[in-house]
């Protein structure tokens, strides 16, 4: 990997992921460089992403991709096409020592990271990492979606990972793990739960017990980790309720219903960046299909830190 | 069971559950009677609720238990403990034909009706249902925290149980079923939700399909059916949710800070009244420990409606 102390960690950004295409994502390779310093380069078809980029062909680099993977294609349908912009995406970035970015579905971002850069020495399956707000800074949920089915190992492994990226992208030195249940006591929670408290003690990270669902976005600890349907769940469920919540509000006289969207913009990728795969031998961030250029640009820029930092990837094995 | 058309059914409610035993319960006993016309017995100790009651002892009948069941109470040593408040109160409902409301510790309350009432013929667990406002009504969430680790069949049962609880107290007469998911296709979610997804078609309820986390509070269906864990991680994510939106709001100038509280009221137990545990041979309301009077006072009218329901508790055996 290109890595710290030789310049920021150049992107590849998939041109073709996201529900807008390159009408968002050429906007958003430009913002990468001018704005955040970050090189980017974009997988997709050539001539045309050529053309949108009329006199700026200098800052960003076109690597050629015939094919497109469909916003509802599954995750294998997108491994099976070596010529989309993802895959050749993920491929330039292998090749360049680069992080890759995209906001295509996320199942098939998550299934073509994984063919492309494996995983890293010994993580037993990646987890999606999300930094969501909270009065006094962030909180990382960790599995927002990766693994549904995870075991109480990988729930622990995930604690490492969504330690490294605490540090990593939001600078928190030591970071305060939780364990996402349904009762602050070792024995409350699911079987998978009650599994995972057991090993979490044993795990190189500062581990705070359990917290519950009013804890995610309290600031209670910096990092909560969960399986990925319920990570998966309770993200979007934020997303539910932070527009309800708003509108309830305007409609009881308490907010002002025209600005509503500038608090949920808080939770939106805008802010966080999109959602890191960790646990890759390579650095791979997933952005929202709705995704508008600054938020893509924050993505790329999140994920060119992710790269460098040496403990984005952390411990190999200390979780067996 | 007192019925429909002999009056409202009586609600024996736990003087001495919730944060604050008597000081609340006293008062929501009488609100209940005069405010919602439900006849109301207070379980404790007889000589204090007697002279708490003053000149009203008229109004609410007292069922003396010596004891008290801890708020930190697992559910086996609640049980063990049958001259509590909990377990006197449960017997008298049972006795009585009535409905039991506590606002004791949940884990305590549920350990204590299934013991006394038993599941309803054919239920294989039981479930908490609650009521969540939506932008145009209300969603039922069930399970909430009954049953952490359920199989494919119970939350298939869940279903029958939640849509019976949104036509009695919600009075919607062919309330549509999601099955909360990661995805909206069948194929999408955990191991135990591809098989819910599988058998749902094949229960006699108005199944809309998988539905995400976003759905929740979006009114897209009336009836949100997931195992305890994640129901009971979401109805507290939600609460947690509510309250850091209204004050990133209020900081970002957009909602009055002073009044934040009238919307997270909303989803307080003052609106939805508590959580009902649904497949019993009997029914039993759990109030939020720290419920006010008019919170407690609504939970028994709920309880009350539940109980003169016929269908409250669903075909016994329709999913086997």
């Amino acid at each position: 990997m290109a890595g710290a102390g030789t310049g920021p960690v150049p992107v590849v950004l998939d041109a073709m992921g996201g529900d807008h295409g390159p009408d968002v994502t050429v906007p958003a390779a430009l913002a990468a460089r001018r704005e955040h310093g970050v090189p980017v380069l974009l997988a997709g078809p050539g001539e045309e992403l050529r053309r949108r980029l009329a006199g700026a062909e200098a800052e960003v680099e076109v690597v050629h991709a015939g094919t497109v993977v469909p916003m509802d294609e599954r995750g294998s349908g997108a491994v099976a096409r070596p010529d989309s912009s993802l895959m050749v995406g993920c491929a330039a970035a292998r090749e360049r020592g680069g992080a890759f970015v995209s906001a295509g579905s996320t199942g098939a971002v998550v299934a073509g990271a994984v063919r492309t850069f494996g995983r890293a020495p010994g993580v037993l399956r990646p987890a999606l990492a999300v930094a969501l707000p909270t009065p006094d800074g962030a909180t990382v949920l960790v599995d927002a979606g990766g693994t549904a089915d995870p075991t109480a190992e990988m729930l622990a492994q995930f604690a490492l990972l969504g330690a490294g990226y605490a540090r990593a992208v939001l600078g928190v030195a030591d970071p305060s793990v939780g364990l996402l249940s349904i009762g602050s006591e070792a024995t409350k929670g699911n079987r998978l739960v009650r599994a995972a408290a057991a090993l979490l003690p044993g795990v190189p990270v500062r581990f705070h017990g359990n917290v519950e669902g009013h804890d995610v976005l309290a600031g209670t600890v910096d990092v909560v980790v969960t399986d990925g349907f319920t990570g998966n769940v309770v993200l979007k469920n934020i997303e539910g309720c932070v527009r309800t919540t708003l509108e309830l509000a305007a409609r009881a006289g308490i907010a002002d219903a025209g600005r509503v969207d500038e608090v949920a913009r808080l939770y939106a990728a805008e802010t966080h960046g999109g959602a890191a795969l960790l646990g890759l031998a390579g650095t791979v961030v997933a952005a929202h299909g709705s995704s508008t250029p600054a938020a893509i640009a924050k993505a790329c820029a999140v994920a060119s830190g992710l790269a460098s930092a040496p403990d984005a990837r952390p411990i190999a094995g200390a979780v067996r």
